[in-house]
């Protein structure tokens, strides 16, 4: 089945499999100065949903946090997350759809610790390809039964590791272990690539150049996180992140994760102000963690959530979701806020 | 020792050991049209006790939740439910003892993931065999101790991995590894086997070609979860399971798991108009399950699910049971209801 | 170090490697009939500590539960509790002091799981030799700082798999299972060997024959478990185990786990009926399990246990202890209400 | 970078890489007498942070509990806290952090399990270079983040296994385990090694030398646990400790862990009295652990630990800090009682 011939009911599960071609997604180059953002790619297989989603114009409302929802269903801290898209697949599909119902227009696979490196703290390094896979079936299944609507973004986090030569992680075998799981995700069917959290610019440049090794043209997001006084842990600002991701050829960029909406407020205003045309990306935890018993509580209420939304866009912000802390009512408050609620 | 010579106290450990032969089980390959449910098998050493308890007339009272009582039990989430088969093994006879009390007539080994592609991600794929013939041998002694008058269902869930072409798994793989698995649970003394919780079409029959080539005659009941409004995850109707199981062999279909009885009912009454003389099987979660902090809490009561199973009874239904959420005292009041009550 | 030269504070370790010899423990082999208890075995370096205990006369406290106490400090449920010996000694030291405290005499050491084949439900099978020597270095330390009056048993339990043609376990490989983990036990200094919780007789002499093949003279404790109406979950009654067990060459046999006092209290009674010249053993759960939300809780209070002490004791048993559910507390009350209070 | 050349904001990553050459280490190999502390070392690249810390005078604040924190924040017992360095960094920075607020001058890597031989117990004894190292790189970047005033001590505890001849850990293994270790710790960038809550005489020497081996230069801190009436579990006396790490090559002994200050007082004072000038170091659990079934509890409040901080200062010890049941608040009170608050 495929778009064109869907079953009777709407319902039939898209799959694409690998895809190439697609439009040249190669940035600017400049090492300073105002920021251009990449020309809009051509219209192609790979990036036709993205393009019709970002011709809509508006606020985009991407999802809420997966492994905050994980924790509340069961998982145990330290057990892998992405076990679970083989061993409680309803309890994935139960989230996702929670997202999908608040209106989230963009909704991420549970891959975010899918890279063999992490899998290999389990003794999965093995299965990447079935784990990332599986999800992105999945969630295409969901979005599906949804009436697919929503993008289907493979979610990609850091490996865990410090890039050499800090850290042991050669930079060639990161990429490799980035294509990997990029492959398996495109495999599965995903319409985008979305990295994220990462601290280290050598890391997300290197996962950017793995998932355009799987995909010339499939759109990448890209985000970090800043959350060391307005810094990623590794000392990289907003300003040098703009401007590394755009050249490093993102399609959008921003910041996920960290202490709350207030401190990712200035990081969106400062990627605005140096790189104006570049569609920005916040994903805000639920407020600044407190520490209940060195246990992270994340306080923010759908209500200010759904401020922090406005906030983000009026910042410069084009598509806007929310992470660690959050659930499908904090999205659907922003939803209403933002004027794109279902 | 065997069923004709038992111990004096009739507590005897019944092992069949592999079988072969016993009735031709193929089906109708009519594809459409009001489907013929296959001529009852001639009676044999394997299928003897299947017969017999189906030649009692009336409903039949199967268990319930297998899960749910091992996470009250202590059970983390993510972890193996089979390895308890081997480290705690009185927790699961419990459970088993629990039902067997409650007056269910067939009783499900605990291999629900019992294959070696979920064992896998535990690193227990080198003890499928062990794991299911110690669970099928453990539940034996329970019913033998409970009297003898109930089947040992050997249980087998989904691979959790997607079938290709749209995912990973092949077709011939899948046949291996449902095989492999059925194999141990019949040489553990299953009295059948029964494959529940499938969403794919292609994953179902797969299982029943497994079994089938672990042994020819051996009863199969097949049940799918219609958990996405109506169908299952991947789009199959329950028309379309109706035809193809029993096509494929199944013995015994129906539907498990899934959002309740209200979700079921339709289920079981669309098999029955497709295949009026099938033996139809209705094993419904207690109830739709409600998201508190995204853990699945079922509220259905023992009278609700007392009442559920009337309707079942009524729409067609011949055994009838219960899934997640449920627990012996559930079953004991189905039981009551459907006038089995031990 | 050794005991005639014990360090000025007496808290020498003492390591006396692996044994041979020792006396000949072989016992009568008349199948019927009132069982004659072996002769006691000629002093020598082996079993001299076990021979000047059963020399005190009068009843001997054992201890209690080290599960329910490791569960009660945070080990999860399907976690090995083997492993806390390299990962928590701390609490596993912790626990044994609290039953040095109450006056046990005889402490089994946390290997109860300890055999390869439990350990590769955690891929910890190549570690049996480290797992159990250590457990045992470390209970001897403890002993030797309380005094070093009390016997370090190391303990062994059942394999979890079912012994073939009826499971998958051949008679051999069970024998070489069990003697490396008695073997690791030996060489980390234990007094003596406890087999323990086992349901079939030929899984219980396998592991009878591993200990002796490990050493030809070092004592071996045999309690089977009754929680099946009066016998074992594989149909095993007191008598055959009684029968059996002393035959097979054990120096002292009885019933641990199970049900409770009431239910072990015939157990004893029956085997002191066949078997009143052998060294018995009583070693109850804190009462019969009851079910809270399908996790057992066990009632019985340190007084009522000091009871089923007593009882015990009148029924023939002399080495007595508890099982799950109990803790230092309950043991020193037994230890009181027994006389052998330290 | 390096600390020559900082970034704007001084938040740049020092790393050091592996170093070698530096001080001569070597102590006074008397065996009995006062011991004489080793002549202090040559300035040189390897110790200068470690110097000009001794330098200002007066006492030193190290940290307090990560396990704690660590199972506060989700952690399972049984399960590896090192692999949270990849799995959960933020949790450990947030932990790290915690600390350096409090005012902590020497902080420890999250790495107290790291050794190959209980990373084995999870499967994970390939990873111990990149676990250790990233451990190092993580911490290294909160102490720049927080200013860059307090040292990074890259932490050993001991592998869980006894040393032969009485257990079966040979010492040469034993060394290679460490110096494994404690050259990952060095290439992430540590300051120095801090190794940890020792019973062995034998297994702290030889993580001595391990350490030694990676770098020859490299400051080490030895202390051992004295929780046994005065003694480690394997009995050894503070003096016999004292004598022994120094003559190993130790810059600076002591005891951690253990039965709260009190206990820990006498052995801070028995040190002292047999090595005067040796730097001393008392890292107390936060009070004797109380048993509430059976899981420790540490009722040592920061008053308390502040007070006990005193004693500690009073009775000789130089570097005072916590351990388990401790918290950052707990440490700013010592650092409030010791005028070295910041």
């Amino acid at each position: 089945m495929d778009d064109e011939a869907p079953t009777p009911r709407g319902r039939g599960l898209r799959h694409r499999g690998r895809v190439d071609g697609g439009a040249d997604a190669s940035a600017s180059r400049e090492p300073s100065g105002p920021i251009v953002a990449p020309p809009p790619p051509e219209p192609g297989p790979v990036n036709a949903r993205w393009r019709a989603l970002l011709a809509e114009g508006g606020p985009i409302l991407a999802d809420g946090a997966m492994g905050t929802m994980l924790f509340s269903a069961g998982l145990q801290f330290g057990d892998p997350p992405e076990a679970w898209n083989v061993s409680n697949p309803e309890v994935v599909r139960r989230i996702h759809r929670g997202y999908l119902n608040a209106g989230s227009r963009i909704v991420m696979t549970n891959t975010f610790g899918g890279n063999r490196l992490r899998l290999r703290l389990h003794g999965l390094d093995t299965r990447v390809s079935e784990l990332n896979r599986t999800a992105a079936v999945m969630l295409r299944a969901e979005v599906d039964s949804a009436g697919g609507d929503a993008l289907v973004a493979g979610d990609i986090g850091p490996t865990g590791e410090i890039m050499a030569p800090l850290g042991t992680l050669a930079e060639d075998e990161a990429v490799d272990v980035f294509a990997e799981q990029a492959a398996a995700l495109i495999a599965g069917g995903v319409d985008l690539v979305w990295i994220e959290t990462m601290s280290h610019l050598s890391e997300i440049t290197a996962a950017i150049r793995g998932a355009r090794r799987a995909s010339a043209g499939i759109p990448i997001i890209a985000t970090m996180t800043f959350d060391t006084r307005g810094y990623t842990m590794m000392g990289v600002s907003p300003e040098q992140a703009a401007r590394c991701l755009i050249e490093a050829g993102a399609d959008a960029i921003g910041g996920n994760c960290g202490n709350g909406p207030d401190e990712l407020l200035p990081v969106i205003a400062q990627m605005h102000a140096v790189a104006p045309d570049a569609i920005l990306v916040a994903k805000s935890n639920a407020g600044m963690p407190e520490l209940v018993d060195m246990r992270a509580v994340y306080r923010a209420d759908p209500p200010t959530m759904a401020e922090a939304g406005l906030a983000f866009r009026a910042a410069g912000a084009r598509i806007i979701g929310a992470c660690c802390g959050s659930s499908p009512t904090h999205l659907a408050a922003m939803g209403e806020a933002l004027g794109v609620a279902r």
